[in-house]
């Protein structure tokens, strides 16, 4: 019998928990107990889902370790953001395995599905096999797959989104039993029989993203100083075969602004020094103080106090 | 009458010619006398035409400025490199404007079709008005339609790739000759009214063209040195609604490693720095260095010598 035990309820782990719920026992679980509260009376404060959405299904939330002794599958859904000195923080990843050490039993499955740079996931499961004694993919399944939700984005909505899994076990029945609980999530699973190609594959999606973005901004700013018209340049340039057409703005969220650095911080423990994958931080870091120079010339100019959110909009 | 004289005959200023040439009496002006000399025999070393592609047409080769008397369309497809500081090198325009200003009469029509930083085009219209006493877009006209072509590339021939005019003249029957003249070169003209514009977008194609490989470039290695298959880590990136994906592999030719140095110069003058704007040309420039030690390693470890076209294929 599956039991799906969901590790932090954010963005990413409260959608999954809810589609695995449809047909399993879940157990929701987070540390914060405050949104666990809330979750247990239908209220879900990031605003992603309604009250209607947590009904007829077999969740539970809790706080509380003991809740989820029964467990077999473990989903790890904890941020992974970096500290100050833009390093990778895997304190809650951590934490997390810790915990696991200690509740894993033989056949159980951890899924890894929060951000991490390559390696990370393996490093986690040889930790879990020196301190449980149970052999990673012979007595317990290790498994990575990459979140690749868009919050706020409706028309990306979580079973629409093809989803990467990798797990390195040749284990045929647990493969399967992977396929039922995950096609609850996405309608196309892409597999891979390797973690750390699905890890890379993750943090470049962002970086990519995050460069072009910042490629886009630079140009934005270049062309307001030599007074271009910004979105003709962009017209004309689209007209070009190979143009890939981005919108400038601000870059927040959980992912691009973060992944970059986990990227960097690999590629620096193995002496080689990303130029081009942190290029964009810099220039996407500087946006906000732009768009407040802009915003703060403009009211100036035209004497206008409240018309921040259509100065905003009109510019980027 | 028109009468059109192409200067500078090389990759773009060749297949220009030849369009024009087959309702136009053309002349292809080139300083380069060994090849005026091929030119005239048929002969084009690039080998991007044969003998029979001079066939059926009006045109005229020459390295002697008097042979352009007659003319009243200028194209210049001129190079524009960098220096050795990485700086714009325009000494090839110079020269042309130079040699214009002498010739130029009423109502004759300078198009630049050469890459150029934004500005270039009107600095050097002003200084054909200041020394020939016509008056931009009123005695002579100026545009800029920067070239687009893709060397070696037959599947993107020149009459199929959509071509960016810009003029700043509002005379309909100068834009009706021009539409006349041009659509000899490409089936699809977009037209612009602000060459700045259109400086800026050719400039920028190529910028995001550049980054984006040097950013494939960067994962190629880092995945190499972490031991991640590199194609596997593109098939499942790949499988994301908003991946784009590129080749990785060696930056050469006129345009890409260039164009960068263009838009960082202006951006320079106009005190702003370009980070993300320049960040590919590092991780392209050491890509040579990164291949060359691998075939190394590889044909040291295989004990091969000859092999070096599959290998190099294989890795790119």
């Amino acid at each position: 019998m599956i039991n799906i035990c969901v590790f932090g309820l954010g963005y990413v782990g409260l959608p999954l928990a809810l589609s695995f719920s449809k047909k399993f026992n879940t157990v929701g679980f987070d540390i914060n107990t405050k949104r666990i509260m809330k979750l247990k009376k239908n209220i879900d404060d990031n605003k992603e889902f309604l009250s209607k959405d947590f009904k007829n299904k077999k969740i539970f939330f809790s706080s509380n370790i003991d809740d989820i002794k029964k467990c077999n599958y473990y989903i790890i859904c904890v941020p992974t953001p970096i500290n100050q000195n833009k390093e990778p923080d895997l304190s809650a990843l951590k934490k997390s395995f810790s915990a696991l050490k200690n509740l894993i039993k033989k056949n159980d499955t951890i899924i890894v599905e929060s951000t991490v740079y390559p390696g990370v996931t393996n490093m986690f499961g040889n930790y879990i096999e020196k301190n449980s004694k149970l052999k990673k993919n012979k007595d317990f399944y290790l498994c990575y797959s990459p979140e690749r939700i868009n919050p706020g984005d409706n028309t990306k909505k979580l079973r629409k989104i093809d989803k990467i899994f990798s797990t390195e076990t040749n284990n045929g029945k647990k493969i399967n039993d992977i396929k039922r609980i995950y096609k609850l999530v996405s309608k196309k699973i892409i597999f891979s029989k390797n973690i750390a190609e699905s890890e890379t594959a993750k943090v470049i999606e962002n970086i990519q993203r995050d460069l072009n973005i910042a490629l886009f901004n630079e140009i934005l700013i270049i062309c307001d100083r030599l007074n271009i018209n910004f979105n003709e340049v962009i017209r004309l340039a689209s007209t070009k075969w190979n143009f890939i057409k981005i919108k400038p703005g601000l870059v927040g969220g959980h992912c691009l602004p973060v992944d970059p650095y986990y990227l960097s911080h690999v590629s620096k423990l193995n002496k080689f020094k990303l130029i081009t994958t942190l290029a964009g931080r810099k220039t996407n870091s500087y946006m906000k103080y732009y768009v407040l120079k802009k915003f703060k010339s403009f009211t100036k100019k035209n004497n206008i106090k409240k018309k921040f959110k259509f100065f905003f909009f009109g510019l980027l």
